[in-house]
């Protein structure tokens, strides 16, 4: 125990002393802010990373990451503070590594931890005796305590809490959030013992302005899961009651906007044509997944789960009818979706509903095109390729069918009224009826 | 439409003049609020109650609802705004009629109207010409458009929105909320017709500070039940979830406050033994009922409901559990329940999980006894009744287990920690592990 304790007072001496290297494995959306935040905080940072194009434009002050600026990273770089490496074997000159990994669901929506057992693997080949390492990747309840700790002693031989120490910090970014960043977003932090919570703390207090700490690091894993269970459950709500509402010929956008008006016990969620993004549609699934091993079926996340996989389908059924309205099909109709990404005005569209929807119409035979002013091109899960096309009057009046996709503030929602033959409009953008328009 | 519009421009000028006798049927929790609030704003009110007993005590100035205080009572009395009546012949003097009536389930589940029935029989029986009719209680949507208005017209022989007017407008009484009140909780109405929206707008602006009109009756019916039914959704979340954490040896208290750092997007509901009351266990399932007749199945509610309708069933087991670690069965064993209200510090068990948990362990041969300090005694739906038990070291001593069910503020639970033999924590009072304590 005395070498653990000089061990740790170690570490934390040069925690305090800003003595230290922080090593940040992987350099996507959560783990490159993360490495500029602790940089400009006056932190030696080294980002680990496997794509090389990712490495150079990292070293070459160029951001690839939306919600960093090219201005903040340069500073980053420029102060020598940050750089980025494909070199993994430099985790031994860290002293503290975070993981910030992908953490996906294969094709049969099954969480796949191939991302984090290959960094946890890494880590434990490279790392020095006396290191923190933190997990900030969203999984289920256990995976810290039971693989990654466990992962980590194994292949570095060292001993857990004594010679390294083991933590789960849950990342919360959210793409395109201006007002809440890393800095001043709350962060959990459930640790493996209370030296590896001392540790911690002090390390993220560099970069994170308020930091909540947890009992362990499986309240934390699932703290952050419900989270997003909490939207993708309530979103599935909305959009289920939005399908009976249709039917119904109530607008359940102005209902809610109704229930918004109670001062207490509610929270208004929207409508769409389904879940996007890396989250919402993911996360709860891990949870699902491993509440099996407990002999425990999850029922409100399956059931909201089979709404949001259906809202694709739904949608081509609701364009269907749109253009049955003008006594045509699907087959040989030429369809305008506008927005691709999964939420208004970001160039994000992982897991986007509107992708989904353009592979459902056209396994129908729909001649599609798209128009995003933040996507360029997009490739569909079933491979099909599109190219933006300007937004004009000339596009909007050459469909058959406008779908509305995602609420993007720069289209110009009167000119596509004004000009397109039939629109299926998903966001409600048009609160009055109009014979034209299909509404979600 | 001449006499229509002078009949309309005769009760806009009462009402401006305060020269309107308004009707309140039913004076129940909502109702007798509601005619307190008109009377206290110089309105003359009739509140139409069968219950002979309930007339005597409004007329007496004696209230039965907490809500309404017996100075507010005595007040509105006082002043001959406000009286009681069971002569429901007298809604023929009334210029306005607001129905106040349970819409509670069948034993099936099913919607019960028959007091929504009988109030507009009665009100169309009665009523003059000219007059303003308004359903606040909750209900799926259609029913004022497809049932009150046709009842009403055909029972009258008076023709709607032009002989009188028809509206919906949901209470949103929470009992025992200090802060929320009728006048100062924003209050959603949908009318027939414009006139009818004028009508009600100026009408109820007399009882209510903020009036939040929608598009149609239907609108309003939708938003009410929404409110619940987000409700219902979040909180059977939170217990399915605390049933796995449970296993997983999570707090899920813990991590549902962590989540709550989120400075955006998340809302914290807490686990519980099932949900109470007279509006979130009911109003969703009106939603469900009218869905099926539009060909639709509520997968979320449905779910939702199953997994409140088994929280009694399985906290018998959590129970049951409990008891074992002592080497106990539940046939012969003494078990005391803290708290039978639904919620805490109030006097309402209508609903109340807690009933339900009584009548299960009774089955199972428990002997049972309960302490409420609000409620002095009981009748389960099983029959069984009960007088509440004094509140002290004796009575927690003698018991095998207690089972904390409302977290009434009054009870001492340090008294309890220190004297119980077992203790069944449903509501996370002990938030520190303790060998005698079991979680839900």
């Amino acid at each position: 125990m005395e070498d653990a304790i000089s061990l740790k007072e170690q570490l934390l001496q040069k925690i305090h002393s800003r003595n230290i290297t922080v090593g940040v494995v992987g350099q996507g959306y959560v783990g490159l802010p993360l490495a500029v935040n602790f940089a400009l905080a006056d932190i030696p940072v080294i980002g680990f990373e496997k794509d090389a194009k990712k490495v150079e434009w990292i070293n070459g002050g160029r951001s690839y990451i939306a919600d960093v600026s090219e201005n903040e990273l340069q500073s980053a770089i420029g102060e020598g503070r940050l750089c980025a490496t494909e070199d993994f074997a430099r985790i031994g000159e860290c002293d503290a590594v975070i993981i910030c990994v992908p953490t996906p669901l294969d094709e049969f929506r099954k969480p796949d931890l191939k991302y984090v057992e290959d960094a946890c693997t890494t880590v434990g080949r490279y790392m020095k005796k006396g290191v923190f390492v933190c997990l900030e990747s969203t999984t289920f309840p256990t995976t810290t305590e039971d693989y990654v700790a466990p992962t980590l002693e194994k292949v570095s031989g060292y001993k857990k809490e004594e010679d390294f120490w083991v933590a789960f910090s849950p990342e919360r970014v959210d793409p395109g959030n201006q007002k809440f960043t890393i800095r001043n977003t709350v962060k959990i932090i459930g640790a493996l013992s209370p030296d590896g919570m001392e540790i911690g703390m002090d390390l993220y207090a560099y970069a994170v302005e308020t930091l909540h700490p947890v009992s362990s690091p499986r309240v934390a894993e699932m703290a952050k899961i419900l989270e997003n269970t909490y939207r993708l459950v309530n979103i599935s709500l909305v959009n289920e009651l939005a399908l009976l509402a249709n039917r119904m010929d109530i607008n359940l956008w102005e209902a809610i906007d109704a229930a918004k008006t109670k001062p207490y016990g509610f929270q208004a969620f929207y409508p769409g044509p389904g879940i996007g993004g890396h989250c919402i549609p993911l996360d709860p699934f891990y949870l699902e997944y491993i509440a099996t091993r407990f002999n425990f079926d999850l029922t409100m996340i399956h059931t909201a789960g089979q709404i949001n996989t259906l809202m694709p389908h739904r949608m081509m059924i609701r364009i269907n009818f749109a253009l049955n309205r003008i006594g045509k099909a699907l087959k040989g109709t030429r369809i305008l979706f506008l927005g691709v990404a999964y939420k208004p005005d970001i160039s994000d569209d992982r897991e986007s509903p509107a992708l989904k929807i353009i592979d459902e119409v056209v396994r129908k035979g729909a001649i599609v095109s798209y128009c995003d002013p933040y996507i360029p091109f997009i490739k569909t899960e079933a491979g099909h390729t599109f190219d933006s096309v300007p937004f004009d009057e000339s596009t909007i009046a050459a469909a058959d069918c406008v779908v509305i996709t995602t609420r993007h503030s720069r289209f110009n929602y009167e000119l596509i009224l004004a000009n397109a033959r039939q629109i299926v409009d998903l966001q409600n953008v048009y609160k009055v009826p109009h014979e034209r328009v299909v509404k979600l």
